[in-house]
């Protein structure tokens, strides 16, 4: 079973191994995803599994937190610069996530909420980065409720809250097989009191 | 390795099982929770469990989460009715989160947000026992709602709201290791629009 040594590895390994582990990790999380898993989802040789992570599945994992919400937060900003009206942003930013929920067959919700829940008593390697990834969305965020108008504490505030609701909903979401809780917390957001 | 086969067991042992599953599961998610690990914490005789579980891992799991979900229900329904304020219960049901979150160095956040985002695409006997449980807290919620004034339809969906919105700060603040995100949603709830 002897790899050869890995030397010079093509620069498509290192991000294959990163996106097989981001999403697996988002269908079933940290615990379930083996490393075996995750080499035969990427399609890149097992031996330069190690060269790339020396740390092994906790720095994968940290890695794939941080890619997977850096390419969500571009995503986020796309869609909150897309209309001058907020309340319209945080519709077509929910309606994205529930086709994503959707079209997935219920498996894939936030791509690091399952990692950070299971993983940020155990590895602080992997906390640091959810939470850098969670403050990198609530930045854009808050920075969308400031140019509505609030002022920087109220705006991180309401940031939080948005996020938080969003988040909550994908969790009752996949336990409920359906797009209701997102659709009520759409609702809530930009009909009710908020939205007015 | 083998046990005397298992036969009349006290039924502490099946309780034992059940909690010690429930609070590994609430720390550290279902794919890290080794049995041995169960049965090392519950103090019951390895040689009961398969007996009150034929269905090893996964059928403790889903009774772990029914078992903690009936019992924050009631927590839940006792801070409902703790006040003829419905913006006060919400601050005493958050503040109740956060004094357990921060009690435990934050490990302890909603006891089954993990294994509902680890199991529900894996386990249809997990999903459905995370969603009665989701939908019996929706039930008390909305119950409130509707003595506060709301019409069934719009105490639905604000129950979905007000739990999706904490649930989500539940996944935010152990990330940061910080309460922060809690209190952001708790002031949003009830000081913000939905408090007046």
């Amino acid at each position: 079973m002897a790899e050869p040594p890995p030397n010079r590895q093509p620069p498509s390994s290192r991000t294959a191994f990163i996106e097989a582990t981001a999403d697996l990790m988002r269908r079933q999380g940290y615990g379930a995803t083996a490393i075996s898993e995750i080499v035969a989802l990427s399609g890149a040789p097992k031996g330069s599994l190690y060269f790339h992570f020396p740390g092994g599945k906790e720095q994968l994992a940290a890695e794939a937190v941080s890619s997977a919400g850096e390419r969500l937060r571009g995503q986020i900003a796309a869609i909150l610069s897309s209309s001058d009206d907020l309340a319209v942003c945080i519709g077509r930013l929910i309606d994205a996530l529930a086709a994503g929920l959707e079209r997935s067959d219920y498996q894939r919700g936030c791509p690091i909420a399952t990692v950070t829940l299971e993983a940020a008593s155990a590895s602080e390697a992997i906390r640091v980065s959810a939470d850098a990834v969670f403050g990198s969305w609530l930045t854009v965020l808050a920075a969308r409720m400031r140019a509505d108008g609030l002022d920087p504490a109220a705006a991180e505030r309401r940031a939080t809250f948005v996020l938080s609701a969003v988040e909550g909903a994908l969790i009752l979401a996949r336990a409920r097989g359906q797009l209701e809780p997102l659709i009520a917390v759409r609702q809530e957001l930009t009909a009710g009191p908020f939205g007015r």
